[in-house]
C-alpha cells in the first residue's frame, strides 16, 4: 500500500509530510506525520552528484491519550533538534480511528478512538482493528521504507522510540520486547505499570481476554524484570514533580522498585524534574535532551 | 487593578503564568500569558543577596486572527530564546471577550472577537470595548510593571514588539506611532496594506466610522511614508511564499513600494521565505532569528 500526501509544511531547515495510507493491520486509514529533517533535502541534492552515504536515522514518536499525530508536530518542537542532529522523526497515530471503527470517545477519552495503547487487542470486538503494537513496530516501519524508497533514511534498523505518558508507556513496552529493533528508547511521564493503575487496568480488561496475562506482556514494570539486559541499551524517562498523573498513573516508584537489583539499574536514567507537569511544555522542555540521547546510541555524535 | 494567576506552567528553564485581569480601557476581562526566563528566577535569587542589576527586557507578541494568548505560547516556541538571551515575552489577547462583548465569532472569525486588529474603535457599538491599541500599548505594559513591582522587568521602556498576520499588522502600526517606545519590531507575515485587502477593509470599516481616514492612521503603508525615521529603528519580516494569504490580504509589494525611497529603506529587512506558509510551523522556524534580532536591539548581546 502506498501513502496519500494530505501536505507538506516547510518548519526549520526540512519539511512536514501530513500521510496518510491504509493499513493492513488496523484496516482502516491511518494518519501519519513525517519529518524530514534538512540533512535529507541535501543528501538528495549530493546523491544525484555523488552517490550515497551513510542513511538518515529516524525517531518514532509515541504520542498519548486523545492525540493525533497533529499534537506532537505543533508543540513537542523536535524539528529543530531532527535539524541538529541529521534524524527523521515519524509521529503515528494513537489508534485506528473513522466511523466503523469501535471506541466512543464522547463516553470515553482514555479508551478506544485516540487511546490504542500500542498493544494487539484480542477482546471481540476491539480484536479486528485495534492492533497498535503490529502497526508501529511492524507494519509502518516496513511501509515507510518502501514508501521511502531512494535509501536515503534507515526506518527499520538504525532506528529509536519515545513516546508521552500512554506513549510513553508504548515506547519502553514496545523497546524491551524489540531490543534488537531499537537502539535507544525514552520517555516524557510514562504509565510504567499499567497493570497497576486505572488507564491501564481500564485498557488492559478493554483490549485483552485476560488483563493480567496478556497485559502483563506489555507491562513496562514486568518487562523490566524478566528482560535481559543488553549491551548498549539505555532508558531515559522524565517526570515533572508537578504532573497531575503522577501518584495514580504514572508509578515511578513501583517501576524503580523493579528496576532495582537488575542490570538495568545503571542504564536507565529516571529524572523526577521540579516543577513541570503533564503537557507539552514539560514535553518540549526535554525534547534537547532526549535528542542528544538519541542522537548518541543512533551514532550521530560520532 | 491586579492580576489572577490562571496557573503557574514551569517551560523550559522558566515559568509561563496564564494571568487574567479587568482592563479599565476594553471594561471586561483580558486573558494574558507572560514568559518569565530562567534569569527572572536567578536574579530573584540574586537580589535577596547582592542587590539590584540591570532589569530583564520585554518582547510583546501580538497573535493573529482568532486566536488566544495560548496558541502562540503553546507553538510559536519564544520560551527557549527567551532563556537564551534573557528576555520576558508578553502574550495578549486579540480582542475583548465575553457574552457582553460584541462581535460573533460563529458569524465572522476576521471580525469582532478574536480579530480586534489593535485599534480603538469609534464605531458604535464597539467603540465601548474594543480599545486594544490603549490596551497593549499603554494599559497593559503599566500594568504588568504594577504587577512585577520588584524591578527585575522593564515592561515600558527596554521593549520590543512584534507578532503574526493581524497581530504583524498590529506590531509594525504600533512601532511607527511609538518609536520612542519600542527598540525594534519585527514581524511574521504581517497584513501590510489594510487599507487595501478584505481583512484590513472589513475591521476598518466595522470599527471606524472613517475607514480611510482613521484606518490610514494605522496602515503600515500609509505609516511609513509619513513616519520621520528614527536613529537606530529596525523593522524585520518574514513572509512563506507557500502563505495562502500572500497575495489577497498581505501585500509586501505596496509596502515595498513605498518603502523606497524613505529613510527606512535600508532598515527594513523584508525576507520572503521559500516554501513557508502561514501556520505556526513558520513563525516557529524564524523565532529564533527573530529572537536575536531583537536580542540586539534591548542591548542584550553586549
Amino acid at each position: 500500500m502506498s501513502f496519500k500526501i494530505n501536505s507538506k509544511v516547510a518548519a526549520c531547515g526540512g519539511q512536514f509530510l501530513k500521510l496518510s495510507h491504509q493499513s493492513n493491520v488496523t484496516k482502516c486509514s491511518m494518519d501519519v506525520n513525517v519529518y524530514l529533517p534538512r540533512q535529507y533535502f541535501q543528501r538528495k541534492d549530493e546523491k544525484n552528484n555523488q552517490g550515497a552515504k551513510k542513511q538518515i536515522p529516524t525517531i518514532y514518536y509515541l504520542s498519548g491519550l486523545t492525540c493525533t499525530p497533529q499534537n506532537a508536530s505543533e508543540k513537542a518542537f523536535w524539528q529543530i533538534q531532527a535539524d541538529k542532529f541529521g534524524f527523521a522523526m515519524v509521529f503515528p497515530d494513537t489508534s485506528p480511528r473513522g466511523d466503523v471503527i469501535p471506541g466512543d470517545p464522547e463516553k470515553s477519552w482514555d479508551f478506544g478512538l485516540g487511546a490504542g495503547f500500542y498493544i494487539n487487542a484480542t477482546k471481540v470486538p476491539f480484536n479486528k482493528n485495534y492492533k497498535m503494537y503490529d502497526y508501529v513496530h511492524k507494519e509502518l516501519p516496513m511501509e515507510l521504507s518502501n514508501y521511502f524508497n531512494e535509501n536515503l533514511i534507515d526506518f527499520i534498523d538504525n532506528v529509536s522510540i519515545t513516546g508521552h505518558s500512554m506513549g510513553g508507556f508504548g515506547a519502553i513496552s514496545g523497546f524491551l520486547q524489540n531490543l534488537n529493533k531499537y537502539k535507544s528508547c525514552s520517555a516524557f511521564a510514562p504509565i510504567l505499570n499499567p497493570l497497576n493503575v486505572p488507564w491501564g487496568q481500564k485498557a488492559f480488561n478493554g483490549y485483552f481476554n485476560d488483563a493480567n496475562l496478556e497485559g502483563g506482556k506489555h507491562d513496562p514494570t514486568e518487562l523490566i524484570q524478566s528482560t535481559k539486559y543488553l549491551s548498549t541499551k539505555e532508558i531515559l524517562i522524565h517526570i515533572g514533580t508537578n504532573d497531575p498523573f503522577l501518584k495514580n498513573q504514572l508509578k515511578p516508584e513501583l517501576f524503580l522498585d523493579k528496576v532495582k537489583g537488575t542490570e538495568w539499574e545503571s542504564h536507565i536514567d529516571l529524572e523526577m524534574v521540579e516543577g513541570f507537569d503533564h503537557s507539552y511544555y514539560f514535553i518540549s522542555s526535554f525534547v534537547p535532551q532526549h535528542a542528544e540521547f538519541h542522537a548518541k546510541h543512533l551514532g550521530l555524535l560520532n
